[in-house]
C-alpha cells in the first residue's frame, strides 16, 4: 500500500496546567494508505513544533521535512517500515524535532500494516508470543507526606503489585524526600513494589543523588529513576555501581533514537531501560533497544503517562520479553488521554495488563474525542498556507 | 538590564537545493533590552520548527516554549546568561527543539551583554585572551576526482594552510573514495592540512570505515570527520583505535547539548570535537565543552558552515585556547550568508583568523539583506495568531 496521506491533531485540555502531567494534551497522527486502511499514532512531544518539523521548507539535504521521507512511500512489510526510519533520520539529520514527529507516524505504520496483515504489531515487529506485564501504578509524589500516604494506600486498595511515585515536591530537600518514601512504602504496605523517579532533578550530581540511597534502600525500592538528566552518562555509572540490590538504576525517557538509550545501557550501566515510543522514532526505534537491552541482560520497562493508543504501542515493543515484567500504567491521565480510545486496556484483578493482541495497535479512536478537544492548527510560511489542521 | 523581546528572522535563498550546503537559509535571532541595546544570534536548525519552540503552547510543566524562560528576565552578568541556560533545559526538557532555538538565542545574550560591557563575548566567557586560528577552507567534495583537485588547488592559491572536503559523493565507493583523497591531496601540495568528513555516512560501521584509513594514512590526512553518526560511542572508539597517527577521529557537530559531546571525547574516544554553537545551545554550551576538551586532552574546532555572524558566535568558546589551532572557515556559503553582515571575517595573507575583538560578537547586521530574504511566518493556534514575523 501507499501512504496517501498523514494528518496531524493537536488535542488540548481547555487549561493547561503547570505540573508533570504530560497528558493534558496529544497530538494524535493518523495515516491513509491507498486502499483506505486507517493506522494512527501519537507523538509524546511539543504538538506545534513537531508538525512544523513535518512540513517546514527544506533547508538543505540533511534538513529535510519529515513528510518529505513518508508521503507516497509504499508500505508492504515490516522492512519497509524499518528502512524509512533510516531515510528520515538521514534527510532529517539536523531537524531536531524530527525524532519526535517520526515517533507517531511511525506507530502509526505499524498500525496500519498490522490491519492490513490481521496481526498484532508485536508479532509484526518479530515476536513469537506476548507475555502479560504487571502494571505499575504510575502517579506524582503528593504535596505532603501524607498525601502522598494516601495515594499509595489507594494504589494497594486498587489491586496494584507495584507504584511509582515521582516529581512534584521530590529531589530538593533530603528530609522531605525521606518522609515521602517512607510515607509511600507503609501506604503500599510490604508487599507492593516501590519505585521512585526523581525526573533528573539533580543534574549530574552523584553526592546529592547518593543521599537517598539509604533510604531508598531501607524501604524496598526497586529503582531510583532518572536521578540525572539522560546524557550524564559517568554519573549514571557510579551512582548504580554505589547501589545495593535490589535497587538499581532506570531511565532513558528522554532518548530521542536508539543509541542514546544503548549508551546509557553500555556505559551508564542502567539497571531498567525506559522507553518512550513516542520519543524514541516510534516501534521501530523501541524495538531496536529491546532487542539491545535484552542482549545486555537488562530490564526494558515502557515509559507512557498518557492515552490508551500511547500505552498499547508502548507495550508492543517488549511485549516478548518475559524477563521484563513491569510496565508502566498511567492512573492520573486527563479526561481526553483517558477518552480517546474506544477500548480501555485495565489491569486483570491480579494487577497484569495482557498484550493487546486485535491487529495493530488494537485502538479505535473516538472521534468525538478528538472533536472535542481538538486544537486547529494554521502554518503560513511566505503568504502560503503550508499547514492546516484538517476537519474530522 | 531586561530582555524586552525576542525576535526571529527566517531568511532564505529564493532556491533551495538538496545538496549539503546548510548556507541557504538562515534563523537571525533578535534580542532587544529595555535599555535599548540589541544583540544578534542565529540558530544552525531549521526555522520554522525553530520559531515553534519558541512560541508554542506550553504542554506541561517540562514541555514549556523556550519564550516561557527569556522573556522578561535580567541579564547582568555571564551567570545570568549561564543560568538562563539551565532554566531552558528544565522547562523545556520535553520539547526536542527546543536546544536549537536556545542556541541563537544564547549568542544573542553574549552580544548584548558584551555590547554592554564593552568587551568580546571571549572575554566574558572566561580566557585572558585570545589566539588567533589557522583558517581551514570547509567545503563539498567535487563530484568527481578531477573536480576535488581543482578545488583543492584553488584553496592552496587562496593561500588556506588546510583545507576540508566532505559529503558529496564520499563514502559509498571505495575506489572512488580513494581517487577523491588523493585528487585533494595532490591538489594541496604535501604542505596543506587535508582533512576529510564523510557525514555519518557509515552509520555505526567500523569495517567500512576502515577501509578508509589506509588511503586517509598515506595521504596524511589529520583527521576523519563524522564516520559515524553521533551516539555511535562504540564504533566511534574502536575506528579510533586503529588509527595510526597524526590520523584522529573528528565528530560531534551534532551535539544539541554539552553531554553529546562529552560522551563522544571520554567514551568515543575522540580526537576532535567539533562544535557548533548555533546547535549545542549557543556559546553557553559550547563554551563548557571547549573547558571539557582542554581539560581531557583532546582539541576543539569550531562546526560552521554559514554567516560570519555565526563564525564569529563559534570561535568565542575557543579563542582561548592556544593549542586548539585550526577553525572551519566556510568557503562556499550563499549570497544570504555572505551579506548577512557588515564586517568580514576575512583570512590574513598567511591563513590565519584573527578572533573578532569588538564588543558582543563583534559583528553588525546588514538591515538590507534581512529583508532582501525574509521570509515571513505566521503561526496560528485555536485561531490565534501566536507568532508573526516583525517588520524590519
Amino acid at each position: 500500500m501507499k501512504i496517501e496521506s498523514v494528518d496531524f491533531f493537536y488535542l488540548s485540555m481547555p487549561v493547561i496546567r503547570d505540573i508533570g502531567d504530560g497528558s493534558q494534551d496529544a497530538l494524535l497522527v493518523r495515516v491513509i494508505a491507498d486502499n483506505g486502511l486507517v493506522g494512527w499514532g501519537e507523538c509524546e512531544a511539543a504538538p506545534l513544533a513537531s508538525i512544523a518539523a513535518w512540513c517546514c521548507p527544506m533547508s538543505h539535504s540533511a534538513c529535510k521535512p519529515v513528510s518529505h521521507s513518508v508521503l507516497g512511500r509504499r508500505i508492504e512489510s515490516p522492512a519497509d517500515i524499518r528502512a524509512l526510519t533510516g531515510e528520515v533520520r538521514r534527510n532529517s539529520f539536523d531537524l531536531l524535532q524530527a525524532d519526535h514527529t517520526l515517533s507517531g507516524v511511525d506507530m502509526a505504520l505499524w498500525d496500519l500494516l498490522g490491519k492490513r496483515r490481521g496481526e498484532p504489531a508485536w508479532k509484526l515487529l518479530g515476536w513469537e508470543r506476548a507475555f502479560a506485564k504487571i502494571a505499575y501504578a504510575s502517579q506524582l509524589f503528593g504535596d505532603t507526606p501524607v498525601e502522598t500516604g494516601d495515594k499509595a494506600r489507594k494504589v494497594r486498595a486498587a489491586g496494584f503489585r507495584a507504584a511509582k511515585f515521582g516529581w512534584g515536591p521530590f529531589g530538593t530537600h533530603l528530609a522531605a524526600d525521606e518522609a515521602h518514601v517512607r510515607a509511600a512504602r507503609a501506604g503500599l504496605g510490604p508487599d507492593v513494589a516501590l519505585l521512585v523517579d526523581a525526573g533528573t532533578i539533580w543534574g549530574e550530581d552523584v553526592e546529592e543523588a547518593a543521599k537517598r540511597l539509604p533510604v531508598l534502600q531501607e524501604c524496598g525500592a526497586l529503582w531510583l529513576e532518572e536521578p540525572f538528566v539522560s546524557g550524564a552518562l559517568h554519573a549514571y555509572h557510579e551512582l548504580g555501581r554505589r547501589m545495593r540490590a535490589p535497587l538499581r538504576t532506570a531511565g532513558g525517557e528522554g532518548a530521542h533514537e536508539p543509541f542514546m538509550a544503548r549508551n546509557l545501557v553500555d556505559f551508564g550501566g542502567l539497571g531498567y531501560v525506559q522507553i518512550d515510543a513516542g520519543r524514541i522514532g516510534g516501534l521501530t526505534s523501541a524495538y531496536e533497544v529491546a532487542r539491545h537491552a535484552e542482549a545486555s541482560g537488562v530490564t526494558y520497562v515502557n515509559h507512557t503517562f498518557t492515552t490508551p493508543l500511547a500505552l498499547s504501542a508502548s507495550l508492543q515493543p517488549f511485549a516478548g520479553m518475559e524477563s521484563s515484567r513491569l510496565c508502566e500504567y498511567p492512573t492520573e491521565s486527563s479526561a481526553l488521554a483517558r477518552n480517546l480510545t474506544v477500548e480501555k486496556i485495565e489491569p486483570t484483578p491480579d494487577g497484569e495488563i495482557p498484550i493487546p493482541d486485535r491487529p495493530g495497535l488494537g485502538m479505535d479512536i473516538r472521534l468525538e474525542t478528538v472533536r472535542e478537544y481538538l486544537v486547529p492548527v494554521e502554518l503560513r510560511v511566505a503568504g502560503k498556507l503550508i499547514h492546516q489542521t484538517p476537519t474530522i
